[in-house]
């Protein structure tokens, strides 16, 4: 039987960090045997916000592809490919836009909020911007994805693509697969300075690309329970960030840690030197392939294009039923 | 030196009538000796407003095809494509979006005005709709047009144009083309009911197409000055509608039919049959070539073929442009 196919992937904007490793890494890791994983480096994507600074693109689609076989995907299972050189997104994207009304992307909850992110009033948002969603719907269905592993927050988007895929099929004829929201609960990982999230743009992160050095001098930057003076105050680890860390990381301590904090028993110092270990010892294998294939570039490049290939002939296969279904196969 | 190029063209949504002949045919083939002509059919802007009936979308773009050889157009001389088979074009406007400010759409007088023509409120206005200005931008930009012949009204369109070429060119490097509105007077036709424009859907044309005998019939339903009862009362040119269609299409005999027309010894319909027998004579040559494509249909679809393949292939030029200015030229 032929394997499920699914879509994920990430706008490469910066190097990868704990926050992604535990969102969806190390899921994509476990879900590439049982499944046919397409990895999309949505660079097209990226540019809804960085348009003016399209010269970093090619290192970030780098670096990204770089954490990806850092954290285990196997480019053997898995097509890594790049958004921007698969035309057929765009045209997918320009065909959807014609029967989805802007009303349905004026009030959608997510751009609304990450409008709101991004700084954008009603004023200043693009077109592009305004219309991401739709684009996401021609990310997933250009390779007639069956599923889209996300966390509950990104079901609305899932939900508006099955709705543009049934008014395709029902418009002119049932070509597109529609996919399924895979909701796994996606674990975030809070900043280091108990901000939400891990975001670049807070300086609140550990990367994966990080070496057991800097790793120790973040995590020796984190907050705690704040009201632990000395080393020896009773700690609470319900209010503390190295704990929640620890809880990610190191959960064979958790026990042990949680009773001597409570105790007194164990200073943040000697807590924190835990957690940089667990931490190193996660990344140690990472780093390990990380630096094979960097000192490597050029098979980081043919993985590139060989996963671009890849998803470039299902694209075509895609687009030739669109336009099959849509009658604009004029001289095929 | 090399010509200068034009960027023309219609969206393929039924037969041309006399309205597009004097509004635009016309000029483009005076045109196309002195520049190098592009002439679009825009069938998937045709779709922002058909998208539910893309089945007709085969036969209307063979027929406006048809209608352009008719009147002229030496497919010798101006390449005459299809938008749908450059994908190039869908590329473009998805990366302009990334730049184009909602607003600046929203409050477009002429989206507006068209949003009301199609009966669109703000509800019911879809993605593609409210972006068919920067899908216009890509079908300028693509072949890097020069000009762009257009009336009046249409000139906040190339200014948009002109704007998104201006930010590119700065954002990233200056390689599109800024190009210019070649204003012209376009003499807009009255419908034969006396409403403002030949419109399809009213059903007061004349089409490039119709039969010597359609166009009799068609003209003799034609109001006139209404306040003339009888074949001779005295008539008033200057209300009639048939008289816009005589000065159109009959100059010659104006000074005598006015003359008559006022005196009333010439009654509307031997002033009618004059007219007939001068939209005839326009139309016998237009009729005759039209005839000869029609009787050979393979030829008509090589020059679709060869014109969209040299649109294509100036698509691709532009496209390694606009990758490399954008520095998305990856692995080339």
């Amino acid at each position: 039987m032929q394997k499920k196919r699914i879509l994920t992937g990430d706008r490469p904007t910066g190097p990868l960090h704990l926050g992604h490793y535990v969102g969806s890494l190390a899921n994509r890791v476990k879900l590439q045997t049982e499944y046919d994983e397409f990895i999309i480096i949505a660079d097209i994507q990226a540019l809804t916000t960085n348009f003016d600074h399209p010269e970093r693109l090619k290192e970030d689609v780098f670096n990204v592809c770089l954490d990806y076989l850092g954290v285990g995907i196997d480019p053997n299972l898995a097509t890594i490919f790049i958004q921007s050189q698969v035309p057929e997104i765009a045209e997918l994207t320009i065909f959807y836009s014609m029967f989805v009304p802007v009303s349905i992307l004026r009030y959608n909850p997510t751009i609304k909020s990450e409008a709101k992110q991004y700084g954008y009033d009603a004023k200043g948002m693009t077109y592009g911007f305004l219309g991401y969603p739709v684009s996401q719907a021609a990310d997933i269905t250009f390779c007639r994805a069956n599923l889209v592993p996300v966390g509950a927050d990104q079901v609305p988007h899932i939900e508006l693509t099955r709705k543009i895929v049934r008014r395709f099929n029902e418009l002119y004829a049932p070509v597109l697969v529609e996919p399924e929201a895979l909701v796994g609960s996606i674990p975030r990982l809070v900043g280091l300075d108990g901000n939400a999230k891990m975001s670049k743009s807070l300086g609140n992160c550990i990367y994966l690309s990080d070496s057991p050095e800097v790793v120790a001098k973040r995590v020796n930057t984190a907050v705690t329970d704040p009201a632990r003076i000395h080393a020896n105050d009773p700690g609470h680890p319900e209010v503390c960030n190295v704990f929640t860390y620890q809880k990610a990381f190191n959960v064979k301590f958790i026990p042990e840690l949680e009773k001597n904090c409570r105790a007194g028993t164990i200073g943040c110092v000697p807590c924190k030197k835990t957690l940089v270990a667990a931490i190193n010892e996660l990344l140690d294998p990472i780093r390990e392939r990380r630096k094979k294939y960097e000192t490597d570039p050029d098979s980081v490049t043919q993985i590139l294009l060989q996963g671009t290939k890849r998803a470039h002939e299902e694209a075509k296969k895609t687009m030739a039923l669109v336009r099959d279904a849509m009658k604009i196969n004029y001289y095929k």
